[in-house]
């Protein structure tokens, strides 16, 4: 089994202008990461746009990754639904399929209802039903849900859950978690613009927006970090902050799509609801970017 | 066009014990409501546990209710999704199908991209394809996002949005919307346990987890507040406040759904991730509902 | 004991051009607001920045206000601090001096340790202490922290303890307290925005930073409802909502003593480290006032 | 000037049974202190129940402090006020008796007029008028209020000003203030269950409660973190987790106090309306203590 640590990309979809699929943008995507230090790739993040997928669009992601994702790398297929039946499914396909982890995020329409006994009764039974082990994944800006640090530590203790991917954002749940799961349960930060502080509190690594474009820039915060240069780390996790922030909290995938067409991957449109960047927004990107990635933006 | 007024009930979505559609016990639920005072329905509500049905189960259980609704009630069908692409589809889709209204939930996954802008334009979308009107449906404790004031005023006006259902509980929130939207746009709760509140702020009516169970209290409320009669408004009220918070924040869908066993009509188990309530609830919600409604709780 | 109820003016307190008290200001204000249909006064509640003023200051300015306010309005006393014993000690010498009620704030620095059980002590020990009654003052927009129902609800039965301020704006919460009082306990809202509403969940009148501003107003919302006329109490509502939220949640104190100097009372400087309205935000206070209450507003 | 930096106590007031000051209890623990390797104290900080203190005894506690504290510690005093006025002069009269630097709290009464405008010119008045530097105290979880970010990287630069306590828990906010003011801008941490992490994002020390019982654990922490032993620094952080959270929001001032008594210094009780802790929080916190600093508790 591949070790899940390192920088992990959590690809975007790629859409056509009419919003449909572009699976071949995908693939040419993949092929360019492929080239990087990048640990692997999780399809179907929250990057990925999943919520706007059918079932069968996301088997038609999830095959064209596949495709072009090598065996070198790490494949994580989210496949978390409402639904604990949905989410067994589409978990038993990707395994099915070859993924290397099932990404699974908590449930948490009903919040109220998602009760420390529902989440891990949840998990649990993906985890039994999965062919693959289960990294959970924790995004309370999105779901609005925040999972108890004791369900994470019960689940831990399952040889089928393998790790977690927390994206919240706060350093000292991810240091409880941390401290309270085994040593080889994986913890993984989904916030770039924490990625030094997180990998201090215990983390093997991220799993990060902001590696779809400033990869080298994440992987060199890693390197400082394991070869001890505090230093050099910090200087280079000062420069990742602003653009980990530009494509999350300041400009959305929509952004991070507007910066990818920039700097030479295919980006394209979101899917509606969201809407996409004004002009203004993709100079300031740009901007952003030029300062902390000067090597990696292509002149005009 | 049947008028936006009164109480309507939102009603659960009926499963077997293996958690599949039990498509006929929905409509021998609704041959029981439509012998009530109930202005009508809403199918594939939050209650319906929409979130857990494929498109497909979703069609079943709208031409379900549809056959089993009488033309003098109303029909709203719940067809929001995540996408703008998904939710007109299943909108046209119920509007063929003969839908009063389609009661359109805010999308919600990314809540920093749903800016006022790409609310007002998802809502606006889905208007202009719909061919029945639309109900906006504002519900903050479930989607963790809540519409702008400025963006329900301003879609109030489009002649194919016919009114909203905010469930925020905030009547401060209620009073605002019913102030600054046209006369002819229906203002409803979805707060049972404010419905009383709600009505003197300028809502026209409820649509109300609790007029699953509690539809005679529910419409009691209405009448003496329409007949003026304030004091037996309140009093019913005071009633109506400890049923409807046991069926929503305190034991959720599962102890609706166990109420509903328990006063004859069926209600079946939960989805999961949700959880079945335990037999010590179910003696509470009995003992709520007992001193509540004690003409409607039918002998052991 | 004159009763808990009407509309009562939380003054402000004056100040001069050095920020010191101006008391005869004070005194001049409080002849004028005499001669409306206000109940009282509230003098040290928030609107009076009791916050800045030293135990002496606050003492010089009940002392002030106790003169000026006539035997026939109510006269309360705001005495909260943060620890009980100058809670105590402050109280007991605002009823030797004659206040008719205190109002004592909920303490709420340490709001981790202000637990259901030392709330409930530390007014027990206030209200046993006493020589006149008590009125609880909740303000979580203030205090960050927000009175337990439950804590309301035992308290409510003390002799000593009248009726509470509750300014939280939530009807929900206000609705609960009105049940689960006796009918001798006094709620009043402090939330002019939600006058009417509050009036329809039970409560008895308003403690209404806008009332002192906007007097005959607040007094024609509960006339109107007082006498059921409900369409014209919801017109008379709709305008003070824009004037009450102009003078709390918009411009502050500061705003509310910037249309004070407009309508012929003395307004005067804010403490800092408030800070005054700009000339922008006068003109703006001016035209929202002009539109809800012409008749008020002096020519220029 | 002694530099801020290291592990500075924000020691407790000491009080009688009758809840009045206690002045030799407090010499008597600050002689036991000094026998340690703090850096320092805070007096009057919120560990020191400063909002419980008129302003005589705030002097006295001050003065007493000042004879205990030897001239080779920093003494820091806590002189912020809800008022500019009562803050510049508390803050100039502990220049003039031999603080080291003022501690001055935020202003957070009237959280809404608290703009950044407002903030700035408070401290920029006190920073003025003070004749010893000030250090910004921000402590949300007691003010309800977060100074922005764009105040303190202004405020950062005025030569009166040496640093901050940041006590928010917030690593990504304290990685954001020592990356946006100078290099001689003092960064301190008042969340010691965090301490380590701020040390790596780039705090220079912590003003932290639990210091005042866990003394040698946090300076081991920072020996460790100096020395770049990043194992031992996790595990003595590790220890440090358990003691401070039961010390601040575990068991509060009260349990810190009983602490105290348990390991030889002074607790004594608190002030009113904050409570005593039970007999059983006492053997827990007995427990936890034991199991994180079992050489500094002494025999029964």
């Amino acid at each position: 089994m591949k070790p899940l640590a390192g920088i992990v990309a959590p690809i975007p979809t790629c859409f056509d202008e009419a919003q449909d699929l572009a699976l071949d943008r995908l693939a040419e995507n993949l092929a360019r990461w492929n080239r990087t230090g990048l640990s692997g790739f999780a399809v179907l993040g929250s990057s990925g746009e999943f919520v706007y997928l059918s079932q069968d669009e996301k088997k038609s992601v999830l095959e064209k990754a596949r495709e072009a994702i090598p065996a070198s790398k790490l494949m994580l297929a989210g496949t978390g639904c409402e639904s604990t039946r949905k989410t067994v499914a589409l978990t038993r396909w990707a395994g099915g399929m070859g993924a290397d982890y099932a990404m699974v995020v908590t449930p948490s329409y009903y919040k109220r209802s998602m009760t420390s006994q529902a989440l891990s009764k949840h998990f649990l039974t993906v985890a039994e039903a999965s062919t693959i082990p289960i990294v959970l994944y924790n995004v309370p800006v999105f779901t609005g849900l925040n999972m108890p640090l004791a369900v994470v530590s019960e689940l831990a203790t399952h040889p089928n859950i393998a790790g977690i991917k927390d994206s919240h954002g706060d350093i000292e749940q991810l240091q409880d978690i941390y401290l309270s799961t085994p040593d080889d349960f994986a913890v993984l930060t989904g916030a770039g613009h924490l990625l030094l502080a997180a990998l201090f509190a215990g983390a093997r690594g991220g799993i990060l927006g902001v590696a779809n474009v400033a990869f080298d820039l994440c992987l060199g915060v890693v390197a400082a970090f394991e070869r001890g240069d505090h230093v050099a780390a910090r200087r280079l996790q000062a420069r990742l902050i602003p653009v980990s922030r530009a494509v999350t909290s300041g400009f959305g995938i929509a952004g991070m799509k507007a910066l990818l067409d920039r700097i030479g991957f295919y980006g394209g449109p979101v899917r509606a609801p969201q809407t996409p960047v004004s002009d203004e927004a993709r100079e300031r990107l740009e901007c952003i970017y030029a300062a902390s990635c000067p090597e990696a933006l292509p002149a005009r």
